[in-house]
């Protein structure tokens, strides 16, 4: 991994009175870039030739670049181009999908806001495991072979895919059968007991200048095809049958019942607390715990994505948590370039910039 | 259809400087008065008379007028009393339903904000899928008669009558048992095949004095007994089986996938360049697709709505798309009154006003 | 129960200038307390002792008491020491619940916003059931013995306890079965026709200083398991058959169809000169009306909330309605200090304070 000290000297060479903070263009740019300008910032959007117009409609960015790849970002020249930029990179979702969490760590020597080494541990299941394991937070009953399936189950793939090929069953015959169906039989997978109750993504930030987690915001994820399922009438299924899939294609915003903000307050600290002891100094900046609540009020969390969240850009003017918090419209998004304002005003920008 | 020399003759006596901007007392009337009001433009709003406290009770408008039938609008004195106001009346779905199309096109000569042709464009079945045909834009499958269904299909009845009568079915014979004792034999049908996805209804302003589409908002909408019904367990269905029905009764907030945006836009921009085809100058202002998005993230639309649409209820205060476009709170309402002051302040009023 | 003499005496001799509006830390603490400072109120939050961190990490009061039991603010001493600091005390769903509202109308002499007398007409069920009878709104067929159950039927047990227990059944034999395996056979019951539909929790405000009921915003609720069940596949049940269970975990925002307005403004209306009867002077400040819509467009009330509920949580800046209503963000919590503020302002504290 690129080490911190690298990144630091990189930095050390940065204009700060001319910082750009730029993004991927997809996943949560509109809202991060929006967030860097209201912080006064200079901003850059980097995006796949066929979707510069998106960013161009929306006047989202003072620069927008176009690629044709979103690897092209690893190539040398280019990363010389951004860090003349003073370029800070925001990482998401997008991101690590696309450009692959071991090539950022490894060759984009570009600073990141946030700790680079959280996006290893966030991807990697098994760590993600010992993440959860360390900071005391239940999670679903795994199944280690399809032998073992004595319930109903969901069967999840690796990555941020956004749900893309998640599939129920309640047998290992039918696991085969289904993974068959999907040709997914050489992919990684977990098989997680299905839990039913009530989901929450609570969107956190944790801010290693102020040793506080804030909670941003929360939704929940609107699933293609699962969410239409739903309205469809039980009778309807004698001769159309479609098995529910599991595809982000959206969120809506919710608020939890204000008795349960202390469990969700303490996840976010335990989660922060263990990224210290597991990968010191640990996660910095945004957060977010995907959980169950259980019909006792009990939750129980199915990953933890330890950068900014999509749900989040439904909040670009804040949200009913951020704004007892912040006396102005406070997004996940501003909140990371408030983040950085604050670091070079207090000459701290190597606590949170990797 | 009133002629657009007609309206531009009218709007030529008009003071400018005293427009009025009016709507009928339903649907969308308090965000369009609020809008104009927002605008600096005097409002007033007509009421059937046991509804005139509704708006009364939100301070919504400067004058309201009751009145005990809305075709009482069509009254030649009514008409005059209209233009005497400088009045430019803003259309949506309960004129259309409580006025009829033809008879706002043919006999309402009171300038319109937006194209007065579209109203026939979009409340005639054909001419819409002629439209969006032209616009590439791709929709269910449809069957010609009953006879032909071979799959789950959605049964659905002209006119914005918000879902009224709709129902499922996946045989002829149901259909001609649900039809009666609908009471609705007589009536025109469609019958289309049930698509499995996730609803998404964005929210589009075209404005012909930039040239471009703006998107706004976008909602779900929230339907009785559909949506009740979904959350009522199986069992319980033994011997309580009602019909799912799709009577609109709200809506709900949600914001897109960020990735799937291109397409959101693609499809509002590429109903605005078939307009212009059709029936030029095409369509202007506020238009919303209602559309489903499958689970391998295609887009297949159902309905273009060319007015303002009742979803855009949710974002008195703007949305998360329109506060990225914005920098202050921009309703659909809102944008309506801004473009008609940008219009006066360019000598472009006959652009925007059929 | 505690008179208004006492109230108005304990009062007069509040410094004026000086008020702390407080409340219990739960329930809907942190939108009064918010809005309590937007105000220019001093707050204060009485909190369990494991529930402080909670609201210093909103840094939602001035003050913050810990107790370990809420049943401590019945204390002499505590209740001097509270009115001491010239307090307010808001009530809300999680105060009835700990302290109990007969506790509260007998033995608690702070100063409350609200008419005392309404935590008993809401939380008896027959009190509330005469109510609504008076009010002229339609309530489910109620069943007064399990052996009448003839259809769906949900069974629900009193007080503010978020949901908890309620099941659905559709004859005795299950009755009885479900509510052993629940161990709520000695509670009280009450056992409603379950009806179909759209829910809607509209939240009013009743000024007795302007006479008028005020739309503030509108709710759905987010009940665990049952709203995850709804998006469980028909096939899984086969071997996994959970119960739905109603435990409130959440709000979803939402908004009604404009043309149902006058409906819930009327139902408002009603709801107050209904207690103006029954319990002069009445009802003042923030209520709820939990109602459904069916497909006929009819609304069937379920129970009111006589005071602020939770749903209110997701308006901290003001709902779709309340942004009609007035120019600045205005929650249901920083109603009700305007409300106090006006009062103060207006010589009318005694009007709304009891």
């Amino acid at each position: 991994m690129i080490s911190h000290e690298t990144i630091t000297g990189i930095l050390k060479n940065y204009d700060k009175e001319n910082i750009t903070i730029g993004t991927i263009g997809s996943h949560s740019a509109l809202q991060i870039l929006k967030g860097a300008r209201d912080e006064g910032f200079k901003t850059l959007a980097i995006c796949k030739n066929n979707r510069k117009f998106v960013y161009e409609r929306f006047h989202s960015a003072d620069e927008i670049i176009g690629v044709s790849d979103y690897r092209e970002i690893l190539d040398d020249d280019f990363q010389n181009k951004l860090i003349n930029k003073n370029l800070i990179l925001v990482p998401h979702g997008s991101l690590v999908e696309y450009v692959g969490a071991k090539n950022i760590e490894e060759k984009f020597r570009v600073p990141l806001s946030g700790n680079r080494a959280t996006l290893e541990w966030e991807s990697d299941r098994n760590k993600e495991k010992k993440w959860f394991k360390e900071a005391g937070i239940k999670m679903p009953k795994e199944f280690k072979s399809p032998e073992e399936i004595d319930r109903l189950v969901i069967v999840k793939f690796p990555g941020a895919r956004g749900g893309r090929g998640y599939f129920l069953v309640d047998h290992k015959v039918g696991f085969f059968k289904k993974i068959r169906s999907r040709g997914m039989e050489d992919e990684d997978y977990t098989i997680q007991e299905y839990i039913t109750g009530t989901r929450f993504y609570p969107h956190y930030f944790y801010s290693p200048i102020t040793g506080e987690v804030e909670l941003m915001s929360m939704d929940i994820r609107y699933e293609s095809n699962v969410d239409g399922l739903a309205r469809t009438p039980h009778w309807a299924f004698k001769h159309y049958a479609p098995e529910p899939s599991y595809t982000v294609t959206g969120n809506f915003p919710v608020v939890i019942r204000e008795s349960l903000l202390h469990k969700v307050l303490e996840m976010g600290d335990n989660v922060v607390f263990a990224s210290k002891k597991l990968f010191p100094p640990g996660m910095t900046g945004p957060f977010c715990i995907e959980a169950i609540c259980t019909d006792d009020l009990k939750f129980i969390a199915f990953e933890v994505s330890a950068r900014i969240v999509a749900g989040t850009n439904l909040y670009i003017e804040g949200s009913p948590y951020s704004q007892i918090l912040y006396n102005e419209p406070m997004s996940t998004g501003r909140r990371i370039a408030r983040e950085i304002k604050i670091a070079i005003e207090k000459d701290m920008l190597n606590d949170v910039i990797y």
